[in-house]
């Protein structure tokens, strides 16, 4: 698992081996040479507000990615041949103790960055983000926000608390993390606390796609906005598993009814070319309500699709250097 | 449970507390102040033709409603602060006793219908609602029906019993207590009995919307061809989750493949504004064959969404009065 | 059950009775009446290259499908008055040794054919196709496929092996089983193992519809496309349920995220009228993973439209006939 | 299907072919030859006091029965060699019609006591009893009852319901189906309605054995005790499956924990040699409950150890008589 | 539900009506009359230090607790006779912050303690018996404690971190809550951190009777062992779910092969008579993991058993005095 | 990962990190320092006769490992210290191709051997054990087998195939692997193909001991009669986890009800001191049917167990030399 090779799913039968992400090399430092992505579990759920268990996320997301192949089929490349990608194991996350989280997150993810790595985190509950854009913001600016979800999860507080997977980004604009101007927030529905909460997200400055705007859009129109949202700028995609409507991933923590399909979504993230991503992360994936894999499968396919918009950007970058 | 303040869920976790629908105030008799929603549950699927266990439905439509917030994002009202809404506990339904449990249910829709009280009921199977509709038609005669449904429950009995899920509506129009002309079904679809069976339907009156014709219709036009049909009527809305795919709705006893998806319906009624509605139901979650709880929540956020419905049509006549 | 009458399901509830399909006599020979259609179970799961257990396919098929009525809605026809069908059992599938399986199976099919019946097998995993195309091209010819799929299934060999569940259609053209200039694939989506694995099956000489382009493809116009495509020629029809998206499908061995819903690829299939089938099988069904049993459900109601494209295209024959 | 032989398990795989009970001979009449033993599915759930859903009992217990192979290591013998043992499909039970449905068993069962054949039934709630009791003493005079339960099922009525699964036996002696003197009921535990309930049941003239009392005392002895109470009576064998441990039995609709185990539970059945039995059913497998089978396999083991019980008692008379 | 009678299960069917425990009253304060009981949910799981989810435990063993009927069948009594009992609804439980959490359970469960009322807290993950433990013993002084656990629960800390669910009673012996001289432990078994962490919870004091010593001792000798430990002493009894074995309690946090079955752990509890109990808990409930409910009607029937616990000494108490 | 030190689970959660077994380091070849024990999987499951899906045991066996802590506490002692345990990943296992896989298998295991490395295989349908036993009888010549396991899988073939995974051990006699007056199989148990099955098996030289029998063995007499018959010979030892009644593991391809518990036969395997083990497997986890992972983690256990039987034997011929 040192050896940066895939090991070829027709030769070594896909259900057999260790499971990292694809059953990529497993390297919990940078080391030589230095990765273009590192993948990286970050196994925490105490700010989830209603089920836990995505702390078993990351381990069900590595357990079904087995069953990918090496090649996109939209983009036509095989991005684990342009890009150099390993699984660096989970970061410490301590349960009950977000701010240790945090402070352990933060700084493996700025080691990740400062190397020049882009970083993949596998939730999680989504207040993780959070611990991530830190390290992002820290090391290069505010960046541009482009979150999937069906919660703005820009509330103040639960409880009193101001760090849950419901607050996250209303904290990132408090931290100057983000730059909301170029940021967008995608796939929101379902009930509100008080008529306005949207009002609210719109006053931090996020550009909203409610669902039910996505209805009447087609994915290349969406990926359309949300290019022109952003802009040219350094850009975190966050992708919350409950932008999916349950029936495509019963497997999260606070489902939503009402969401657009697999297909949709996917065809989205597909269209997200030439954008400079400087970050990723799939959370709220929770195994203990999902019988059949398929809302780990779907995670782990946009975080397949991620690898793809990567090399394909750094592919295109070639081509226009020569 | 006796105070009609609902609590709070960024106060009181969500996971907290007994189980009334959305944790309302639990209220078996009407009591001071009036209310103007009841919601009960009728716990009986002695009627049904294939898997039994609809009498679960109302403690797992319960158990999941908890996840709901107060407050409606697409009508931007919140029916809790305008309506009072309690939970009245669950009919008294007996197993094998059809005649008693009707006798029971019509008796308790009836105090409520009396009182002014919209009724909301949890099924329990299909056959639940002719009971309802006979408290209904009692008080203020014939009502137009919106039934959204992959099948017509017209038949004219099962194995020689007349009374079942798959019936009701046949009985319904024989007792007089539709307006066939001002009824509309929504969704069918699937294998019938013999050639012509939706004809029989036709010919009791019934507007049908069949689930293939849905396909090439937005949600916008469906719920102007229902409040068309029903031209200012007093109506029932039934909603029989089998309506949905069994992909969203999995829970329920006799699924149909082919239907639509929750985004579609839930967009259907939400449309469903302006319409005098007399009484509600959602019937059919079987909550044993519903392994993530998504047909549960599927059926709870129907009901969220009749309150706001309802809330929507008072706060514009209270807007015409001034 | 030596009785062609099918219960019905108004006097014997379907939950009633030993499962053969939708409760069709069951007759292991061909027999006399000899029937139209039959249907058989294929219960091998060898080739399967990610999760075995298809081979409860067609007991879970078969378990089901007594839910379904008769009579077919969209095309107005009850096939099981104008067709005599039968449950045949199961061929002989011996586990890990898929010559053998083979030869049971080509020769059971050969039986069918040679009769003049038109077989309906239900897997078991996709390499089961190949032994029913030997019978079917060996009887008259090679064939024209329609082949629903995420999957090519034309990839050379598996860890050497060339006989699996992702390679059949590629052996089923080197043996001269399938004229490709009349087949067409639909479906195709997810990862590869090297970018350009569909051109090698365009390079077969299949005509190819994506998943991808389905999404701006209306059902009618994907059928008539396929009707195009096989201009008349003799056709089976494979249909693997992994084409349809995992939240329709969770129970099969090889999912694909970003698929058709249930809705989309009925309507296709209904709208397969006006072709010669000589042959159709429902693969991939793998119930250990289908915990509400709605993939089996879809799997039973495929072949009940089926049953009525057969019926159909037969009254279509008699009327012009007469 | 309509030949005696049993298919070979080690020629024909056991997940092979229509799930009649051990794959066994269908035969719905009684035919020629007459069968020693015919097994038949009673699929009602109506009087189910909790969960219902025991409809599915029989395709449940089929389903897995098919597992099971011929020859009983305990007695070394083959009671299907021994013994024409038949499938005779269900009888038919109507949902919320429990006169029609013990009418409707009555008869069958009749017929099956006429001909001289032990017939088995597969529920089924445990009202079913009560109509198999009623064809097997009007037969031939009340039987001695030996009931494995952990209900006494001696209650009077539930909600004002005479017939129920929890009255069966009850309506049993005040029918004088049973004779009580020779009557014994093991496994009772669990919460009562009232102090005393127990009393009554003994008032009602039972022996009882509660599973407490199970605790200090070995298979053998319970199956001495059982063979004593009986004192060479005509005995008809009642198991309802909630006699076992929700460990071992969690598919079933009103478990109680502290049960014996599967292991104690066969090793008493085994012992039950040299009795003269008249009629055994298991009852209140429910499938919905019971992920992972063990429940229907185990429902399916217990049928397997009456077959056997059977046969050996007809070899010992063989032996005699020679 | 503010009226004292349980509604009667012959009358209202078991599945009907909103799930308190065993359907008993709510009330959320002390109230008038004051009960002799209360029962009240702690739905906080924050310490858990693998599978989190116990937060749903108090609504599983609530959901489920209506099937008991209510009198006792080893006791012959009906507690719900002699005490007033109430459901009290949920402690306020906050996420990830488990000093408030404590601080709301001390003052709730002080609240009951300071009016004579005898608390039982349904988990939780076993971190709550602490605040349960506080309240106690701050009222009355330091108590015995009798723990069935497959834990001990002793460990110092966790990652650092002082109050997680496996060091909780460390903590209760440094707080002076315990009186370790009259305790005991019953049920420890498997895997250690180190060897000799059992003597670590010996040398704070403990009796300890690990699951393999249960193996070779009666339910009765345990108990004896149990009562001449407490030795009259104002007594704790913490019941850990996990003390059984995982075919008896598999929806649980931190499973342990090995362990005693549910008849056995049953009929130690029922002899526990004689002791003069001040406080009750049923802890590590996780229903995500308990697909057939077993674990939580293992739950709420030890609940059942206090109950009677409580009801036969005031009645053996009530008898001496007379 | 390629660090021998056992992540302490106090310290970095159990939840965290890559799923090797126990989370031990990762060594797929031999490597240096030469470990004492390698544990590998062999994902095979072709030659399952019923349900498939062994293949992913292995996985699922690691997964829920992670919740082991390192230290035994029945023999006071943390094997992981004393001993060099790694994970080698798994075994190339071709589906459908057995031959292949033996050689794949042999040759790995060879590897371990002839560097005095004990084997432990993680299952893998039983017919994997064949193929351990080659490479451990070629290097030291025939072992004495000790075989838990509920059948004795010594049948000839299953439909002419002689190596399957009911057939493994009569293979293994034949090829004079096993040295059977030194091996006994202790479980056995369930129906037969014909009477005598079990004659054939001790005509083989095999000592039994049926699961019947342990009813009246404690787990030390077990152990004894073990010890006893292997008489200090190398000792093979192979644990069908379907050994367990199904309660305890129903996560298996076939399983037999009646079985012992899980406190009993790991009782059993802890007494099993004082022999030369030279290799272990367990066998036969099909994660498919185990919901809540009872089963697999029964199966950790189990490896756990052997780890520490090898570290005690160790430890005390260490002690004997000084």
């Amino acid at each position: 698992m040192d050896d940066a090779t895939l090991p070829s799913a027709t030769q070594i039968p896909r259900f057999s081996g260790i499971r990292t992400f694809m059953r990529l090399p497993y390297a919990p430092g940078i080391g030589t040479p230095r990765p273009d992505i590192v993948i990286a579990g970050i196994p925490f759920d105490t700010a989830a507000s209603f089920r836990p268990g995505a702390r078993f996320g990351p381990s069900a997301i590595r357990n079904i990615s087995v069953l990918l192949r090496p090649s996109n089929q939209f983009h036509r490349i095989n991005a684990l041949e342009r890009l150099r990608v390993v699984d660096a194991g989970d970061v410490l996350a301590v349960p009950g103790e977000i701010a240790r989280t945090y402070a352990n997150l933060e700084q493996r993810w700025a080691e990740f960055v400062s190397a020049g790595v882009v970083p993949v985190g596998l939730g999680g509950d989504h207040s993780v983000t959070l611990g991530e854009l830190r390290a992002v913001a820290k090391a290069g600016g505010p960046v541009a926000l482009v979150q999937f979800d069906s919660h703005s999860d820009t509330w103040d507080n639960y409880w009193g608390v101001r760090y849950t997977h419901g607050t996250g980004f209303r904290r990132a604009c408090e931290e100057g993390l983000l730059d909301p101007a170029y940021s967008i927030q995608v796939g929101l529905r379902g009930s509100e606390y008080a008529p306005g909460d949207l009002d609210d997200t719109r006053e931090l400055g996020f550009q909203v796609l409610l669902a039910q705007e996505l209805s009447s859009m087609s994915p290349v129109e969406v990926a359309d906005v949300i290019r022109a949202r952003t802009a040219g700028r350094r850009v975190f995609l966050s992708f919350d598993i409950d932008f999916f409507d349950p029936s495509c991933a019963p497997g999260t923590g606070t489902p939503e009814v009402g969401g657009p399909t697999s297909a949709y979504g996917l065809q989205v993230v597909q269209r997200l070319t030439g954008i400079d991503f400087v970050g990723f992360d799939v959370v709220e994936v929770l195994p203990a309500h999902d019988p059949s894999a398929i809302t780990a499968l779907l995670g782990a396919t946009l975080i397949f699709e991620f690898l793809a918009l990567v090399a394909v950007r750094r592919a295109a970058a070639a081509t226009r250097a020569n």
